[in-house]
């Protein structure tokens, strides 16, 4: 009863079928604060984690990253890790690294294998985003291609063009993120989640963010966007919901729409 | 965080800021059936009852179906009740009284003051629709115009036409109640509500039945939906949530719509 795909990672099948992927951000500053926020973020079994490296204080000390990446696939065993820096201008915090240092770092993280995927923004150098695809081809890590605005809701035509150039730039999952300004928008989301998904042949993420699109965090899944982005021990992004309450809807939604 | 528009009663004004009025159903073949129905609907404290006397054996007989709205008032307490007869062709059951004798009993039913609302589609003879409208205006029974396709979803303008024609014909609540065939048209129906909200001054109802539409019963509510209608005992249209399923769904919905 949902149009999301699965997700194939080296490691397995990511299953959507029950609902969508639940991924908790980890924004700890140091090691201290991520290993907090890893053991509550834990107690509520996320399907996800996304290890926001824009929030590491030591992002430019690739030692420490990779220590950390280490210790966070032995803390989160099975758990599929995507390793993420969001760009200020795509909302994500201020980093001392620049554009050649990010994808130096991708590139190291990739080799050494303790992630799982790795989040490229679409809006990305070319030749940046073209290293960020052969790394994960021959590291055995998925590409999410993404794309965010804070600020408000492109059209559908727009949006379905966002994803369809992250398919056609070799990505392996394409996600959007948008800010709506009226309810309006919220369906226009919708609308280029469902149209990506009868004309592409990649997993999907999608969602309107904030309290007016908090909806689509839950119903999303419908309409193909395989994760849904909650609270972890802490948000990080506006409208994310708790993951309890997270699955306690999907599970009211899936009882009614099972119901034939 | 809604759009939903108040119901205002002749005994009061029923509020939606907290989420859709829930209604439930009472679809009892007699007066011990429907009794027995009633106790468990009550159980679950809705906001409103609908009595579906399409269901009810003894339709035909007047001097029954009063004495029964009289035990429903007193029993209900101050539940607001919708008398309603759904026709075949909109989704009813057979019922052994023409066209006249159903306005008929509209008209005695109201004129004795059980009841708070009557439904009159939107499809019945001018000059019974007039009737109708008349003897609410009269009685201080409010009437909803009501509008069902359980094969398709017609285009978000001819739904929006469907809310005006309504609006222009005197009712005082518009509902549209219509079956998906795929997600566009789920997204189709949560647009045209939108739009009527923008463009109309009285509460709507809408909702895409079936399981591909259950989302717009928690989810409507936002887009301008007054009522949900909810399982009762039993379900009088497919795809209805437990009113339990459905008030646990809007708080939560409504927690993450006011995380500001």
């Amino acid at each position: 009863m949902s149009f999301a795909r699965p997700l194939q990672l080296a490691r397995g099948t990511l299953d959507v079928e029950h609902g969508p992927l639940a991924c908790a951000p980890l924004v700890g500053r140091d090691e201290a604060a991520l290993r907090i926020e890893l053991e509550r973020v834990q107690a509520v079994q996320p399907d996800l984690l996304e290890w926001r490296i824009d929030h590491f204080g030591s992002i430019a000390d690739t030692t420490r990253v990779l220590a950390f990446a280490h210790e966070l696939r032995s803390r989160a065993g099975a758990l599929p890790i995507i390793f993420t820096r969001r760009s200020i201008r795509e909302g994500g915090s201020p980093i001392g690294i620049d554009e050649d240092g990010v994808f130096d770092l991708y590139e190291a993280v990739c080799r050494d294998g303790h992630v799982d995927l790795v989040d490229v923004e679409l809006s990305s150098e070319p030749h940046l985003w073209a290293r960020a695809r052969d790394l994960a081809r021959t590291s055995g890590v998925r590409m999410i291609g993404s794309f965010h605005d804070f600020v408000r809701t492109p059209s559908r035509a727009e949006l379905v063009a966002r994803f369809t150039a992250m398919q056609a730039g070799g990505a392996d999952v394409a996600k959007v993120a948008v800010m709506p300004n009226d309810l309006r928008d919220v369906l226009t989301l919708l609308e280029a989640t469902l149209e990506a998904r009868e004309t592409l042949d990649l997993p999907l993420v999608s969602m309107s963010m904030g309290p007016l699109g908090a909806m689509t965090r839950l119903c999303g899944w419908v309409f193909g966007s395989s994760i849904s982005f909650v609270v972890g021990a802490r948000a990080s992004a506006p409208g994310q919901l708790p993951i309890a309450d997270l699955r306690a809807m999907v599970e009211v939604l899936r009882r009614a729409m099972d119901d034939r």
